[in-house]
């Protein structure tokens, strides 16, 4: 019998395996960076995981997120995955991660998941929010993270239009580029909450899945809203035009955060 | 009559007006700068002001703050004055300083002063802060503006310690230099709190007046009580020395923060 097993062990020298494939809870500070997504000659999220792990275990290995993040936006809880050809310390790893990264990354948990568990295709929500410093100066120590509109704006205007905009629509007046979404553009937001603390404005919005440049879009629109250069009621028409306009502009990057990805279920608003 | 009048404005002319003195309210991000003092070849804080001065105004005027900071030490409220020509309007002013300057140094206000104030003479005393992340890792937002300790801290131990260093005590063995201080070390703490929130551990001390590096030795010393690696009750041994030893390192510059200059009178602690 022991003479079997190991000729079983040995009967199939070729066949690699199974690799082990890890879960990755990641944040960064997008400032430095030209988004997520591996360019050359560009610094990326993506890229500078891929070359730490490269460093640590001398093999490189792709790293699939949850979703790409523009050049400037940050992330407060990104999620990944990669597959590595053995079992490691979770614990141990992210350490490593974290001596070899830039401090504007962080390697948050490093977690052994089911073999099939995929970063982007098992997400079944995010949650972006979106940080306005609402005064006259924003402090040096958060000028990377906010955006800044000096004279205050009218919270229950945007209130009234963040509103119009949950539920299932068709986002496609609130995208960058209504063409290239290959999905279309319908997509259901769960949540959209504008609230002051402060000097500061927060637009939290919680949906199935967004569009190219989609919450910089609304943050963008409520802003205007909330100025007081757009009716409110306005909204439901741009939405319903299906029509990107002036009346949408694209809020600057630095205020925008992937707050966080949901796996299984999400919340209820 | 109206001649006279005429004739006593023409009778000096060389004589030149009362000039306007001007309080500065400035915040500053220490990370890129070679602390306060104007340096030949170094970007410093008041450099910047200075330069900044002489481009709105066309002449370059010496910015007197209540004291230096080091090499990447912050500020979330350091006090300045200068003298002009001539009566500005301030908000206008502060506007145009903040055009001009980078983001990581803001002026928060400006307003036209007693022509006898003085930043540093008028001071009565400062308050520090130090921010301490004690978890792992540093959020990424965070990393130029917190020392990190992963290993949990004894808050009650360091309260210990920093009960025995409020009062008036010699303090030359938590100075980096104490040969250097032209008016002595002895010096009134007023206050010294330890406090935890979350992560974050502050140290807030306030006092008629820092020898050099004190605050950094302070918290230096602090931190090490808190990791057990010396007893609380060392510290009036340490202090009563009056010689600096390895008990007393200098925690590093990024987590502190020169929080308020207080002008007039010290509020109670």
């Amino acid at each position: 019998m022991k003479r079997d097993s190991a000729f079983r062990l040995h009967a199939s020298p070729g066949k690699t395996p199974r690799p082990t494939r890890l879960a990755l809870r990641v944040a960064y500070d997008g400032t430095a960076y030209r988004g997520w997504q591996v360019q050359p000659g560009a610094p990326t999220i993506q890229g500078e995981l891929e070359r730490v792990i490269e460093t640590l275990i001398g093999v490189r290995v792709r790293v699939f997120g949850s979703g790409r993040t523009d050049t400037g936006v940050h992330a407060r809880e990104q999620t990944a995955h990669v597959d590595l050809a053995f079992r490691p310390d979770g614990a141990a790893l992210r350490r490593g991660f974290n001596a070899l990264l830039q401090p504007d990354i962080r390697v948050l948990s490093a977690r052994i998941a089911r073999p099939e568990f995929h970063a982007r295709f098992d997400a079944v929500g995010k949650e972006y929010r979106y940080f306005i410093w609402n005064a006259d100066p924003v402090p040096p120590f958060l000028h990377r993270y906010r955006a800044d509109i000096r004279k205050r704006m009218d919270l229950s205007a945007m209130r009234r239009a963040a509103a119009l905009l949950i539920g299932k629509h068709d986002f496609a007046a609130f995208s960058a580029n209504p063409n290239r979404e290959v999905k279309g553009t319908v997509r259901t937001l769960c949540d959209c909450r504008v609230s002051r603390r402060g000097a500061e404005v927060v637009l939290a919005v919680r949906g199935d899945g967004f569009l190219y440049r989609m919450v910089r879009s609304l943050a963008g629109h409520l802003i205007r809203v909330g100025l007081g250069e757009i009716e409110p009621e306005c909204t439901q028409t741009i939405l319903t035009s299906r029509q990107r306009t002036a009346r949408v502009p694209t809020a600057p990057a630095r205020g925008l955060f992937l707050w966080k990805v949901y796996y299984g279920r999400m919340p209820d608003p």
